[in-house]
């Protein structure tokens, strides 16, 4: 899951990732404490808010389960 | 792209197939049709219609987008 994506910085995947982040620290969680939650390394979460990884759709809906939102929340957000 | 996810028939990845199923027969479009919109195989859009995909978002956004919806929307009609 941590392999980075050729499509790396995505205008959609920058959109995403920032929503992602926000969203993580509104609930004042760290990316290291975001990856124990889900059971997936800090630097895939790291990468997928920099928009580095065009995330798949079953660790992004463990990702908006943990910050307590869901998937179509998230993409509103990024404008999706 | 096309390699089937170990993640098979997961409920979320059964929604939004469906989800998409019926946005593309709104459109009257076939799975071959859809394919050649997006640039993918008809195999493809049959896995990820029968939630045998893990899609990820760079995929899902083309074929959201050739279906004239978002992808935010999708996720909303498939409860994600």
């Amino acid at each position: 899951m941590p392999t980075p994506s050729k499509h790396s910085r995505h205008p959609v995947l920058t959109a995403l990732g920032t929503a992602i982040r926000q969203s993580r620290r509104k609930l004042k969680l760290s990316q290291e404490e975001l990856a124990q939650l889900v059971g997936m390394d800090r630097s895939y979460i790291g990468q997928i808010e920099r928009g580095e990884n065009s995330v798949a759709m079953l660790p992004l809906v463990a990702i908006a389960e943990a910050l307590n939102t869901t998937v179509a929340a998230l993409m509103t957000e990024a404008g999706l």
